[in-house]
């Protein structure tokens, strides 16, 4: 059974509830600090993208078509479709000699509201482009090219590019993950079940590049770097991921996937955090990680006022009265 | 602790899961069915709200203004902000003699993704008359402009058509009301935390009269008639409410609320239903009430195919594959 984590509180009463598990591990896969069961596989879902951008930046491919800060981290995000995102992912298929015809992740609307609206205001249908994954998408398409696969079929998980990727994240989490464990993620690739445990390692090797080889040692630090310097590209304007990453730089790495996981690295300590949300809640997630990182983050890295806005969010009603709000659970409920 | 009543899937895994309490009563508020705590004060939010119209129909404000059974429908609905619900809401308010202006439910864009994209495809902005509340508040106005009061300040506790309201809560869900268990919804109007099983009391009286003064108890049997002409305007096109009545007829009412509140009425068995997710989760409210309601209804009533396509819902990724589903957990596994 799973501690409370996170608390959503209208008046005077705890209205709802989120369980779960989260951990903070060393790059060995040592473990630091555990709530709940953190060895149960989990679906690591999107919160595991910048570890299956390795092989685009280990392989050669980043380079080979120039791909720049904001392509990597596109490469690396959750994007919320916004017009910059859209011309981004357009960019790196043109680099490699693609075009959006190729992507295989499916269409849908924005993930976000404003960016919905814009694209309505103006009567366009979404594109696959717009897709959250397109970047990831974009990421693959140029691998399978750099090594001279037909990208066609690249989310089917016996491609030669899928299996780079799948190979990467098996050295970076320690996670063996073999078919029994395999599912389809919403944009049509693989996504695998670990341990949350395995999770966080490979955040803190993406974030410190012990124990992996040095090629995806070196990828990593690309990826960081990127990451830090293209924030908005990760997840999206005011967006959980994008506000944690522009307050911290190359100190923190953040990702946010689906059904409540969130993942993050703290390059400087040599740590690296996982969480999950029994209920696949993000905004449980997000909370959660943002008390993790404020327990984790020792002064001068941290911008302590952002982390604490993000791990007590106000809960307003229509007419932007404070009404509620979501905080910390019983085990973090002293911070 | 609840029970896992609904469990999400992905590949041959549980990716996340719901716990939460579930109860079925009859019109004495006696425990017919129940799992998990069904006697801790919930906030009913939304579900709510055909109980909290009861006033509009019982003061004669619904004959003296000519109400239609849409707009009794929509005052007891959470609308998705289509141009049908927004007109319906707006003559409500031209038979009372109000307008828009009058509206102090906040302004939100349509729950209903298609009106958002419909709205932003017109360069419009949301008004007061797109808040998923607003027939609800028109019927408030109708019920103070009615009784002559002013309507101003119709959203505080104190307000007599508020009070009116409250009063009819207590009488119909044998809840005592007080300060101590009030909070403020999302549209403003006081929310008060009861236990479930008052909430399905309500609604078992709400579907038969019993237990009611003959006033209120005939404003039921107006409501149940308007519900079942119109249930397009308790929610909107495709979702759950408007889904479930449709099948049904007046052999069901069924309304959610926000943070996973589900409640409904079997008027002709004489049960009142309620559900509360510990998360909020609105999919597993729906889920769980799907699977209560094909658990109670015996034929000839029900459209058993509606309830089982809403009691397994498939998880489709964005090229329409599925690859997982949500579905009624362990108590219910065997159904």
């Amino acid at each position: 059974m799973n501690p409370i984590l996170v608390e959503v509180v209208r008046g005077n009463r705890v209205e709802s509830f989120h369980r779960g598990s989260a951990v903070v591990v060393d790059a060995n896969g040592r473990v630091i600090q555990a709530w709940g069961e953190v060895e149960r596989p989990i679906y690591t879902r999107s919160a595991v993208k910048p570890l299956q951008a390795l092989p685009l930046v280990a392989s050669g491919a980043a380079d080979r078509f120039g791909l720049t800060n904001a392509e990597i981290s596109l490469a690396c995000g959750s994007h919320a479709g916004e017009p910059l995102h859209v011309a981004t992912a357009e960019s790196m298929l043109r680099k490699a000699g693609q075009d959006s015809s190729c992507l295989e992740c499916g269409v849908h609307w924005p993930l976000g509201e404003s960016a919905v609206r814009e694209l309505a205001s103006l009567g366009h249908s979404p594109t696959p482009l717009h897709n959250n994954c397109s970047g990831k998408h974009a990421g693959f398409i140029c691998l399978a090219c750099h090594r001279g696969h037909d990208p066609a079929g690249y989310v089917q998980p016996d491609h030669p590019a899928m299996q780079e990727v799948t190979t990467a994240l098996v050295e970076a989490t320690g996670s063996l993950l073999d078919d029994s464990c395999r599912a389809v993620d919403g944009c049509s690739i693989p996504t695998f079940a670990m341990p949350l445990r395995c999770l966080a390692t490979g955040f803190a090797r993406l974030g410190t590049g012990h124990n992996l080889t040095p090629s995806l040692a070196s990828a990593a630090a690309r990826i960081r770097v990127a990451i830090a310097a293209e924030p908005v590209m990760l997840a999206g304007s005011g967006r959980f991921d994008t506000r944690v990453i522009t307050a911290f730089g190359e100190a923190v790495i953040s990702k946010c996937g689906a059904e409540g996981v969130a993942a993050a690295a703290i390059p400087g300590h040599g740590l690296g955090l996982a969480v999950k949300i029994d209920d696949g809640a993000g905004r449980a997630a997000e909370v959660a990680m943002a008390v993790l990182l404020r327990r984790n983050l020792t002064a001068p890295l941290a911008d302590y006022d952002e982390l604490s806005r993000l791990a007590k969010v106000p809960l307003r009603n229509w007419n932007g009265t404070v009404v509620g709000q979501v905080r910390a659970g019983p085990p973090w409920s002293a911070e």
